[in-house]
């Protein structure tokens, strides 16, 4: 076994012996990208020192996305900590390079010693001879502008024929520092690599999905859906205030082992089957499933989306029904039994014969990668740029990376949604990796301790910098127990948590008309899933909770601080049943008060965080109910709540401006 | 500017696709070696996952100091959080490499889904031929011994004449399982880089210091000593527990502008000088002064020294006098100004004339790094094991890293003391590149406030990995306010808290005496500095604390609690004043409280963590104070304590053995 090679040398035994540590942000010794938005403002930070006491100084290179240049932002330098920062304007979409340049001050430390020399009334005059020499040296190198001024004060410097203390005045001046400071430094030290930050479009950030079949959205109660017909909802969608519309695989269903309601082994002639099964004799991951219509209905379908201000994502799964065009082309690609047969899914002793996984470590998985891009490319070609990743934690992580990098390279706009409900080590790789946003185990968190200690790993720990929450309250797969079990309430508690946890959150159809009946005792599926048969819905149902929805959603639009991540804090309920936090933006203050009981009325007194917000303990201020449009006058930090399940769930308080000064 | 290399990759597209990330200790993406003493436990940890179900594995590959060999070391796997790990013991010196290999694990799962469908009832025929192919796969790379039965098994899985049944419990056979982990693994990935762990001798960690000027120790009062008058000190050092006697600088001191008593510039003819004004007409670093004797007298105190079991530590002080040998010899090495001379030290407006920095960048300076590398190896040579290297900071980094390692590499056993009272980072980073142990601020953390987050950052954070704290109560430097106003009760409270804070501390002498006096209001500068003049003391004067020295330096060689340092925790004390604690080692738990305040009597109510130690929150238990003997029977967790300064500044409490069932 050979050695390994020692690692880049961030120091050596050249001159200036600067050193560069921890520049942060910086994941897993800079192997991934940390992730922000266009328009963000970017910090960075990094401790800089040297032996002795020398005066430092340091730069941040950046380069931005399709650019050979970099361009130089100077860093601020607080000695106590050795640190030095500085940031920018993240100001376009795409992978943005950065590192950190930093030297010794020669010049700076020479005058600070001078000054205070000259302010003990010490003879300064081999120091004059020493600047002179510092500035003939930056001469060389500086600008031709400054070089005439530099020769000429070195030389004024210089001459004994003139009294030290008139010398000394010279090389003090401010206008010769700024010369000084526009030369290029003697030698510099570069931190040993180049980090990156992924840039995306707000949408990555902010969003509230909302996720149809569109088989489902027929003409009429038992037909099948179109896209045509199902472009029919799309501005109740938008209505709603939702901002993506996803639909599950839109692709040709295979006949093979399809699967009947409730996941039934056989299915009866008429029954649609799994849109996950993809693949059949009219195509696979590039067709359309004819009784949807055409690949022109699709587009139409985007483009009246586009026009309502709703974008639509795709499903992305790769698996194929038995019927796929791929199983008779490349049979190589899948699992192959000692038989020569193909292997279906299985997780023993379950069966599911209506899919075949692919086998991305097939000895031809070159071809296998090449053509799971095309199919990328396809729908990137007609306007799709959002993916939902079906169960990417079964394929290999470099098969992820490679292919978001890929894309992303050629459509930085993309986002890519991952849909791996896994351990959480492998869900995390996965943002690493590239993915954009993804799923998480927040169906699971209903009470305040454990949703209050999952928000914190997600927002305030250094996952934020790389995995972006998207907090969908239920899926096709999904309905848990909370809602099985608390009815309306339970659906407005999930809703109003969802919305103003995370920027981005979506529900899955039927979620707003409360539909929470289990296929069984105990099971998480839904009774006569969507997944197996068409659903039919009257939107208008008594008991929906269209009216939180739309109200929700625009107040997400209005408020700054519903559109980030990591400005999340909770604060303290004295009643375990209410769960309190705020959101805060510049200038957009909110607190938000939610009762986890859908049973039952809870009352509180809640701590606000008064000290940060700038309220004094005995000051009173107003706060409004963004949605109901009351207001409250509160009084220092401990304040009374009280919430019921009938009538309200939770408030959205906005901290109206605080008076200053006294009126008259 | 050039693009930066990108990182080795950690993750490919080659199968078998498992990724191994976060192996831990590691400091600074693996750049520097973590530290422990030799018999340490080492514990490593990494999280391992793959896409999929695979069933994984992992091993621990060690390479020893010296060897070319790498062991293994089967790791146990917890599914969960995708975390292995394991431990070894590091049973010698030296520099250590580590690092973790991975792979599936293709029979476990294999076998895992066989016994999941045998349990189904389901068809295993096609499983069994899958089985064979494992097996014969694995026989190729197995041991001859395995090999035979590898492939005789292999044959019987593939048997189709034999009932599944019977074939299936062949497979599950654990002689089988025992013999497919013997054979290795067909694709096993490696973590992208080796890491390393410096192991010291114990003193590196756990000792106890005692400063001494030998000059000091004459045969009567106003006599310069000697080497031979200091010898006769080491019997009442033994005596009273040290484990090391450091001497400030043994080199022959120049005369150019000599320092005088009290730093006067002026020094009177037979004044001594200061020790760190390195080198006249009788040599440099690797001379003695001829008043303390010669070569021979020095090696004899070492061997004495070692007689008694004590060590001793000698001052590495990179700094000429303007007499030293290398000042004519090697002007170069050293800091020009413009008109030739050679620059003093300074720190504007102070000068200091009898001192000339080198100049660790020179054009020369790989003839000044040798140089400076031949001092070390000159009194390694003569039996010297320990360094306190004055004022590291102001030397490059780079120098520190190549010259400890180099030497670290010849002599495993050195180990180095930095002197580096400078801001965190650079005391960090000189810990980081070789330092075995580093001065604090400790003498400037004196509220139970100051002390607690201090020794937490010192103890708890990732630094315990790298940086060894040694708590020095005073320094010829430092004589801290709380001494000079405290009392004889101050003392005794810096002492107990610096030999129970940290398995390593030290005093300056004088401190048993209760030296106090400032050279001015403000200065923690001694009034008469030994630094610059010969002090005589008597080690017997009233109020000496001699007695408390004796008692706790046996206490910490008694106790094995107090020879670890990250083995601390702080619990709560109602009172503010006092200082509770906590030293855990198996079968040896200290409770520790000291008064703060040297002048008042406090007492407090000190909540003991009682379910950390296994006692019942209404059982009694019993402690002993080993400072006086005493024993107290406690109960739960709140319980009394009182101290007063002139009895007692705190307790150092056993935990007797908590009886356990009932006595009849």
């Amino acid at each position: 076994m050979n050695d390994h090679e020692m690692p880049e040398p961030v120091i050596t035994a050249d001159p200036p012996g600067v050193i560069i540590e921890t520049v942060t942000p910086q994941i897993d010794c800079g192997r991934h990208p940390v992730k922000r938005v266009v328009g963000d403002t970017f910090d960075v930070s990094a401790i800089v020192y040297k032996e002795g006491h020398d005066t430092l100084a340091a730069r941040l290179l950046v380069r931005a996305p399709d650019s050979s240049q970099w361009t130089q932002h100077r860093m601020s330098y607080d000695v106590n900590f050795d640190r030095c920062e500085t940031s920018f304007v993240l100001d376009r979409i795409g992978r943005w390079s950065y590192t950190v340049e930093a030297w010794p001050d020669y010049f700076a430390t020479w005058r600070s010693e001078l000054r205070k020399k000259l302010a003990a009334g010490l003879d300064v005059s081999s120091e004059l001879l020493e600047g002179a020499l510092l500035l003939r040296d930056a001469s060389v190198r500086a600008a031709e502008a400054d070089r005439l001024k530099l020769d000429v004060v070195a030389d004024l410097l210089a001459d004994e024929s003139i009294y030290p203390a008139q010398r000394a005045s010279v090389a003090l001046d401010g206008e010769l520092e700024r010369a000084m400071s526009r030369s290029e430094p003697a030698a510099i030290v570069r931190y040993h690599r180049a980090l990156s930050v992924y840039v995306d479009r707000e949408r990555a950030r902010f969003g509230a999905w909302y996720e149809m079949f569109p088989r489902s959205q027929g003409a009429a109660p038992g037909e099948h859906g179109t896209f045509k017909t199902a472009e029919l909802q799309l501005p109740r969608l938008a209505a709603l205030g939702f901002d993506v519309v996803y639909l599950p695989p839109i692709h040709p269903i295979g006949s093979t082992h399809r699967k009947g309601p409730n996941n039934r082994l056989a299915a009866k002639p008429g029954d649609p089957g799994s849109p996950w099964a993809i693949g059949s004799e009219h195509g696979g991951h590039t067709a359309v499933e004819p009784r949807l219509g055409t690949l022109r209905d699709f587009e139409h379908f985007v483009e009246t989306a586009r026009g309502l201000g709703l974008e639509v994502a795709l499903d992305y799964a790769l698996q194929c029904s038995p019927d796929h065009p791929w199983v008779a082309e490349h049979p190589e690609w899948f699992h192959i039994r000692p038989d020569g047969s193909i292997k279906y899914a299985e997780n023993p002793p379950k069966k599911y014969e209506d899919i075949y996984p692919l086998n991305y470590w097939s000895e031809n998985r070159q071809a296998l990668w090449q053509a799971s891009k095309e199919v990328f490319d396809f729908w990137i070609e007609r306007g799709v740029r959002i993916f939902r990743v079906d169960n990417p934690h079964t394929k290999p992580f470099a098969f992820w990376e490679w292919i978001i990098t890929a894309l992303q390279d050629e459509h930085p706009d993309v986002i890519f949604l991952s849909e791996a409900f896994t351990r959480p080590a492998r869900m995390k790789a996965l943002a690493k990796l590239g993915f954009t946003q993804s799923y998480t185990y927040f169906t699971w968190r209903n009470t305040v301790l454990e949703l209050r200690g999952y928000m914190i790993e997600l927002t305030q720990t250094e996952a934020a910098e790389y995995f972006r929450p998207n907090l969908f309250t239920n899926t096709p797969d999904i309905l848990n127990e909370f809602l099985q079990t608390g009815g309306r309430p339970a659906f407005r508690i999930r809703l109003l948590l969802a919305a103003t946890l995370s920027p981005s959150y979506g529900i899955y159809s039927g979620f707003e008309l409360c539909e929470n009946v289990p296929r069984e005792p105990g099971s998480e599926e839904y009774l006569d899933s969507e997944k197996y048969e068409i659903k039919n819905r009257d939107w208008d149902a008594p008991d929906n909770i269209n009216a939180d929805i739309r109200s929700i959603n625009r107040i997400r639009r209005e408020n700054r601080a519903l559109q980030s991540l990591t400005n999340l804090s909770f604060h303290y309920s004295e009643n375990d049943q209410i769960l309190f936090y705020r959101k805060s933006a510049p200038g957009n203050e909110l607190l938000i008060v939610v009762n986890m009981d859908p049973h039952q009325q809870q009352e509180s007194t809640i701590h606000v965080p008064i000290a940060e917000l700038g309220i004094g303990s005995d000051q009173t201020y107003e706060v409004e109910d963004l949605l109901t449009g009351e207001r409250y006058t509160w009084r220092g930090s401990p304040n009374y709540v009280r919430l019921s399940p009938v009538e309200r769930v939770g408030h959205i308080l906005r901290l109206v401006e605080l008076e200053t000064g006294d009126r008259e």
